[in-house]
């Protein structure tokens, strides 16, 4: 049968590795069946004839992963900000996140938590939704039309959360059972169900053990917050005695990456111990440093994880953090890593441009597989970027263009957006 | 003979003092020659049968004021920021600044950095430009032209800089009183001189001495750097051994607040004797956090400054900052603040929306005279925001709508802005 080939013309840019940028510049970026066949300066004689979209001077960055979100909360995304994560929790965020019991409020909210991410660079979603099977369905079916490929977990919580949100134990797991038969139903295309126990102070030891079988029995992957704020760090010491920190809460139970990948949001307060843990269990790390300025959580140390080889992705961890750009993500970490280098630590040098770039692709995207870079083999997710809207007297490199839309860009940039080789959304289009 | 006045309606949110917020939903807000006349609930009886202007659900608030910002620097802003300070300087500032030489590409970046001005929320702002005579002159026609009210400044330097724009200090002393009688020649409405010595280690105690007298002879405001990098205080130090701090370096010569008012940018590493001079004198300081960040400067102690009643206001300080976009600076201070408290300093409390409010409209604006409130007699500098495109299932209530402006607004949201009494752009123009 005849392969399907279509190719972008652009300046290319991607991460093989962490340290450097692959650009190629007024190149060729070939998709094959959905996959990326190659990055050429000259198109092959063997690939002419096939249709080529020239976007003249525009850059093309392989599409941006979200490794931590949550929907439900970019209803209040921008306020109630004045206060730290557990305070937060109970003052802003259970009480929206009760309001997804009620349908019509779910579909408006969840309506408009898609769009904004079908309009930004992201292509690639970790997402949480709410205790509520069927608001988490709903969100699923958006997201599935959305043409973006998202994990979506149904949340999990039995303890420490007012009661109109908090499930019995029994209750959670089985919702959450009849949620992935649901789900498996649906035959999705894009859209993959996630076990996602909230944190430990909300989930007991035996929801965790109903889940870690949960986990096992249909291979779902785990995503969840860890070591995040100090009162939630000392929290879960008094609730897990038995823990030998707050990883060791969730692998004793088979929610930490021996049975399925797992990402873990925030990781500031991760000690060694923790650290090795991450490591050995090739748990992923979900950076979120706007939101661990935002509610005062601190700093994580990321340097150590890249040096440590841990996978390391971007959350905007909406609305702890404010904004769906993962730009702003990449930017903010970028500052993080500065103010922890001078003020905290000079031992662990500033995160750079490229380091933040591989972050946002290929470091997030790899939890989705071969995902987040233009190498041979990878899924064909691309993201057209027209920066014309930053006037200059004169025209910078595409290394320092690539930097400046770190700083500055947001969806207004997007010109046209490829997951799996489809086009999902471009500004000139209706989205 | 009849005042002119008019009215514009709409959600009203001004600081009359830095704890506190005035709203007034759905109020009035009464112009007259170019005045605030009052802010009411329901418009007084002797006030009707003028024009009014009703923005709806908009949120009305005074105009911004950027007290720290670099015209020329806004050509490569948000790339090459991988250095720190006097790195930054060397290999981005001053070879860019080096090509306002030229008249022609004077003008045509300088038109682009007031066109970003225009569209922002800001309405005053205070500029460096750069050594060159001429291209300032260039700059303020502009922004005379704006309709914005703007501080501009010829830069001074004679020493530890390329000698492309190195001036002698005879020459500069000159240019600079050249400068100054043009300016007076050109009787500009709302364009005035400021007195610019870039910052200690690129002038000579010689140097400053003949601007001291200049800021005497003609009474002219003084804008500089203090204290914003480790290394740049290390320096001046040696430079100036007989100063007994950074601030006495400029004081020393009449250029710290006492011959005239003076704003000083960054005060990263103020020590007690420093805040004390700074408090003595009635210096202004004009906060630059995303700057702090991206030079990997530090965290200025805002909360000393604003417990010892220092008036402190908000810069963008463009290109070290990325962007004019002063809400940004606003969520900035907060979050670098709340990380100060966390890793730094548990002493000093986050800032507030408030307080990073009323720092971006009255704190920067008073050094313009009665700027940046609604209280009667203060110059009428207003902008209208529109907040449609943060689409939420519910309308939060003003103040959140506010606050969440400050974490998300860009010029998009910028519906109307008046300065003086006179609407000088609005997205539904051509600016």
């Amino acid at each position: 049968m005849r392969k399907s080939v279509f190719i972008l013309k652009g300046n290319i840019i991607y991460s093989k590795n962490r340290t450097g940028l692959e650009i190629c510049e007024h190149g060729y970026l070939v998709c094959e069946d959905g996959f990326v066949k190659g990055v050429y300066q000259t198109l092959p004689f063997r690939l002419g004839g096939n249709p080529v979209c020239d976007y003249g001077d525009c850059l093309i960055v392989p599409g941006l992963t979200d490794l931590h979100t949550h929907a439900p909360q970019y209803a209040f995304r921008g306020y109630g900000m004045d206060m730290e994560l557990l305070e937060w929790l109970e003052k802003n965020t259970f009480p929206e996140e009760a309001r997804y019991r009620e349908a019509e409020y779910a579909e408006k909210a969840y309506r408009i938590f898609t769009a904004g991410l079908q309009k930004s660079a992201v292509t690639r979603a970790c997402i949480f939704a709410t205790v509520h099977r069927e608001a988490a369905l709903l969100l699923m079916d958006m997201l599935e039309k959305s043409g973006l490929v998202t994990f979506v977990g149904k949340v999990n919580m039995d303890r420490n959360c007012p009661d109109d949100i908090r499930e019995g134990t029994e209750e959670s797991a089985k919702e959450t059972k009849k949620w992935i038969r649901d789900v498996i139903g649906r035959k999705y295309a894009n859209t993959a169900p996630i076990l996602t126990p909230r944190f430990i102070p909300s989930c007991s030891d035996e929801l965790l053990e109903k889940l870690g079988a949960l986990a096992k029995e249909y291979r779902l992957p785990v995503q969840s917050h860890l070591s995040e704020n100090t009162d939630e760090v000392k929290w879960v010491k008094e609730l897990c005695p038995w823990a030998s920190c707050y990883a060791d809460a969730y692998d004793r139970f088979g929610l930490f990456g021996t049975e399925s990948p797992a990402v873990m949001a925030h990781c500031v307060y991760s000690g060694e111990n923790e650290i090795q843990r991450m490591k050995e269990n090739g748990v992923f790390v979900a950076h979120c440093p706007e939101s661990n300025m935002n509610v005062s959580s601190g700093i994580a140390p990321v340097r150590r994880f890249l040096d440590e080889g841990i996978r390391v992705g971007l959350g905007s961890d909406i609305a702890a953090g404010t904004t769906e750009n993962l730009f702003a993500a990449m930017a903010h970490a970028i500052r993080a890593s500065k103010l922890r280098w001078r003020i905290q630590d000079g031992t662990l040098k500033p995160l750079t441009v490229e380091e933040v770039f591989h972050m946002a692709t290929k470091g997030g995207g790899s939890f989705f597989g071969k995902v987040g870079s233009f190498e041979p083999g990878y899924e064909f997710d691309a993201v057209v970027l027209d920066d014309r809207r930053l006037a200059s007297p004169r025209l910078p490199d595409v290394r320092s263009r690539l930097e400046r839309m770190i700083f500055l860009a947001d969806e207004r940039e997007v010109r046209a957006k490829f997951v799996r080789g489809e086009e999902v959304c471009s500004q000139n289009l209706k989205c």
